[in-house]
């Protein structure tokens, strides 16, 4: 009986988290390891289907990663990299497309509604929600990738008031029509700050962000942009961090997506686990 | 670490019972033990808040006991029960009403709100909600106790929808306007049969109903008429336990209110911890 | 028949007044010898439920006066007040409650109920309506005396756009969710403040204003003011007057609630009976 | 003061109707004397806005009597009545509908306007209000005089539902758009069947139905059949009172439109003044 | 076929068009000729009609012409007009009424409606709608002409959510409650300005507005006001076009209502076929 | 100007049929040649987009066919069919998935959106939409091979109720979450069922139903059933035909997709073009 009373003890110290963010929007950047382990993979899904039930609004971006490569493979086709970006062109942009929005997609939505939430999925071309262009239009090998023109958010609007968790895969339109290939980071901070999100969330292979080899729990927007002068926050934490910094956004939060329900320890937790940035 | 990581796994546990419930109305009929002891009563309010952070309409109907003996004590009237009612009438209503409905109604609504609920506190007159009439016309000692004719609930549905936990003293008003003391499991039971409540949950002092000696965990309403019939189940529990028998309850839960937390691990355990009656 | 057609040019008369004060709020600060008398009580009863069946949109705050003086006296404790205010601590604040929210409170409800009005009786703990803090931290006699920090208002429009009458106990709740026992006179201002009322009438049991001896009918706040610097407007008519000259609300009546059907006499006629004062 | 104390308790008296008739639709039948006179003529637009002013949701169906005449007269026609109905056809039709939707109605309209009330105009060809058909299809004579084939509520429920008084001119329109005339009582009672009205009151210059030279205060739906039966009601009194016994409609009110404020009194008097039909 | 899938490929030529104009709203000025020729009549009314079937919200504004002088005539009055105003006065205003809300705006509302259209016909003096005063208080030959004070939108509004089609008859009130004939080019504009029309539409016996005997097709605010300087935008045309220079309104079209679906030729085609005035 | 006023007067042909059918929702089956040949496809865009600019609810399901036969082939796959149905198994079912619901899908709601429509995509495991078992448990070679179990139409009505056009793939989700290959023409019929659709439209690359090598225009259900019996109807034809018969769908449409703007001319005009089956 004790072990019961201690459970139920501990759903109550998560009442005041619950209140608190009660009726927020989380956006939730899902990528890296946390997609691929099929254990973390259930905790995410877990962690995300909880917040849902205590009334927090999720909206989850996902990458697409090892999958995509391993399809291009199975077709004969060479996967290249360009300072971190997938070199998307005419000849791939089907197959990544494909896989974003028609397998990965669609599969944390089956995994989100076999856990008692109730997902929906869609990619940046549903309802005009991600209008994009060239990302360098000098490029050739780069003819498909996109950066973000601008958000229409109605459509995560209509589905979240009638209770769903949008799941949204990072492929945008161009002015023709054209499906363009976009960082999902930027495609989750861009929707954040579209939002106005209570918190954007980073699930990342790393613990956060470190100076001198100790993890930062809690920084602000100021010390973020110190911190990225001095070349201590570097490479892409970099555009994670600031969407804290230059956008509607109230928190960001970078955290390790192998630690096993990473997001609830986060949120419902004094301390959290990762790095969170706060505005002032 | 791995503490905190515990404490997540005890969360997601919750979930399927949280999706089972979310939006339905769970009456309470809160009295006894569970309201005297200040740690067991923080424990009730925490359990009540907790409920309504998940989304499940809690609809709380408490007794008087005690202070209400105390209160006539100290203006030098004796209190006088007969078959377990107490014998209310002109010379004493004013005072069982403004304990029920001044001070434990509004000390538990101040309680809830303490604890990050949103709780506004009623008797049945407000809003006609609870119309009654003379228990028994012959008794001049009992000339302001009543038994219910009709709910109205109109009130409970506006506070719910505003999305406030209603907090009901059980007092109901006669044609005439005047104050009728009511037993607070009938007002409890009616209530819950007039909102179609999903779970009618008595908080007691004993664990639940008991057949040789040992808890029935479960029974439906068949059984339980069976065991009322052999005298199994008698005196205060039989009206109890009706309310699954022979009115619109889907469920009563009997449970033993001076165990920690016992509404949370009843509802959000398997096994449960007290009696539950089912339909069918 | 004469007569009866002299009835229906009387209500004809009403007319431009029902049209002009339609949806409107008026704040009815209720207390003193029109809540002690019988008939005077149900004249103000009648009154309220008229100007609720013409659309106007009455909240009713009540004070406690003579009945609490006699129920401490029951109890043996002694009453006293210091420049008005009620001295209320630790040992009286729970028979102080008790008979503002459980007797009075509901006393009022009842007989508008009786009278085909809709009432709802809650305190200004009831959904975190009336947040307060010490009048007074020095003074240890008056540890539950509270003076207003803010009106949460949610709860009253909640009721009145439900179609309910709202009738308010001046109990307040400090941060430690403790009741505190607040001037009604400031309860029904600052409430009439935070609605924006059309009206905040006080009734009283004086005639109104006065200035050597002559009732003043009608002032503005300008004038008022000049009023209360000269010492013509002093004592407990300052704070009523004032919510007319740096509030929200529009007019402040200072009514004779002794007078037969006041309300009604000052609202539905030209020259009203007691003293206006408007903003401007 | 005592003068205004009795317009009060005047005021106080039409409390229980009010209360009673709230939200209810009331279909008048406007014509006769009632709209000749000028002083009538005010005193019922002053009773319809009262009714408005307290809630009730008046429908005006009026007729054109003399105005008409007048005006086939001064354009050189005659004017033809065979059993009461006014032989309208392709000649005159014009003449009779202008007068009824452009003149006679607006006149109603903008009186009621001028007294606080806010009305809307229309006819029954506006949003398909009045379907109809011919009377006599073999009478040239009658070529524009309909009978009623069915009523569609939609646009007087659009009208109520924004708060407006609707007016309605007894002009249908047959399947080929064409203007018909349709007698104003039949417009009347079809429109209080079809909006299940509570009250179907005829302003006539009789008061009321007479058995030996007695009038009748009220009766019931059967008593009505037998006395037409039997003669005692006769004529254009017979479809007036039929509407109580075979449609939708509570009660039919048969009032002497030549008495001051007869509505008023029919309405807030316990005794009424003309005949009151009532369903059983 | 062929000629099938032609007809079809027009219908597509619509789309984009269709889509721009989606939930705007169009007031349309009615008369001239295109209201008199049976065959235009019609016309008129099928492109109405379509503008609604797609979408557009239209409003419609009438004059009366011819068939106001023929009634005077008829009535043995004589009709004068004074710079293009109908001298309209106490003795002749009923018959200039009755023409315009009681035959003309009922045969187009019946006109709609028989062609799966859904119109109601209301005048200024509806809800309140044209409020005015009088043009020229010194004339007593104009003693009934108005000119705007003020639009009360919310009948229109009314209508328009449930799917009419408002038909306005250029009647306004003055204070008195007394009708007063407006200008129709008056109050269509200040219809659509108050309703900050996307287009107003005047449906005149010219093609447009020329210069040089050149019809312009389009031209701006800046572009009108040089040209009415000028003087090539002279008489009648000057407060047509000026409803775009000074007002909320978009677009300001003059066409030639003698032209087969002149409305539609100029909302649905590239070119159009009058002129049209835009803000910049 | 001739040829513009034709096509004004084609619109206008148009106005019966969009009277008609505004606010009926279309479940248009979209697969075969229509889909693959690019002036065709642009031609059942722009007919879905038009339906939708005129009030009419378009909800598409699409097929797949050869681009999925193609994928196959990319990644070493064989294709094989049994009874018309792709055998798809656990080998082959991420590779159908992906090419239904991350390219087709995603191609159409594209295309409509840069067509000034506004559609959403998604597959049958979207908000829980199609419940589906295995089509046949014994055969391994079609252990990704499903049978609808039920519809959950609440997504495609939150998408249409926003005005967004649902794009449909005809992927299910059994109990575990796993994905299922639906045939098409059940998808679009028993969603078509779910939402009891006026109509359900399936364009094929055949010109309807014959008899005696004659189309048959038109056909009711009971004549239907008689020519299933007869062999007349065979094939995948008797499911589509099904849906008027024993389903809640009021008309049946068999088009042939080749035929440009096939849809409009089906809807649009008198004749038709293919076989409409109706109910009775």
């Amino acid at each position: 009986m004790e072990k019961y009373i201690d459970k139920a003890r501990i759903l109550i110290e998560a009442l005041p988290y619950i209140h608190e963010f009660k009726g927020k929007i989380f956006v939730i950047k899902y990528g890296g390891s946390a997609m691929k382990d099929p254990l973390l993979r259930q905790n995410v899904i877990m962690d995300i289907c909880l917040l849902a039930s205590v009334g927090i609004l999720p909206v989850i971006v996902h990458g697409g990663g090892n999958d995509i490569t391993k399809l291009l493979d199975e077709v004969g086709q060479e996967t290249t990299f360009h300072n971190g970006i997938r070199l998307t062109n005419d000849d791939n942009v089907d197959y990544v497309e494909m896989m974003l929005s028609g397998k990965i997609n669609k599969q944390i939505v089956a995994d989100i509604n076999f856990s008692h939430g109730l997902a929906v999925g869609i990619s940046g071309r549903d309802g005009c929600l991600v209008k994009a262009e060239l990302f360098d239009a000098e490029n050739a090998s780069m003819d498909r990738v996109g950066k973000i023109c601008s958000i229409e958010t109605a459509l995560i609007e209509t589905l979240l008031n009638a209770g769903y968790i949008p799941v949204i895969s990072p492929i945008g339109t161009d002015s023709n029509g054209k499906a363009l290939n976009i960082n999902a980071d930027e495609v989750a901070g861009e929707i954040a700050n579209a939002l106005c999100a209570e918190k954007l969330i980073y699930l990342t292979d790393v613990d956060g962000v470190f100076e001198n080899d100790k993890l930062i729990s809690q920084i602000n927007a100021k010390e973020a942009s110190d911190l990225i002068e001095k070349g201590v926050i570097s490479g892409g934490m970099i555009p994670k961090v600031s969407y804290c910094i230059q956008s509607n956004v109230d928190n960001v939060h970078i955290l390790n997506g192998t630690l096993e329900h990473s997001i609830l320890l986060e949120i419902f937790t004094q301390e959290g686990i990762g790095t969170k940035v706060i505005k002032a």
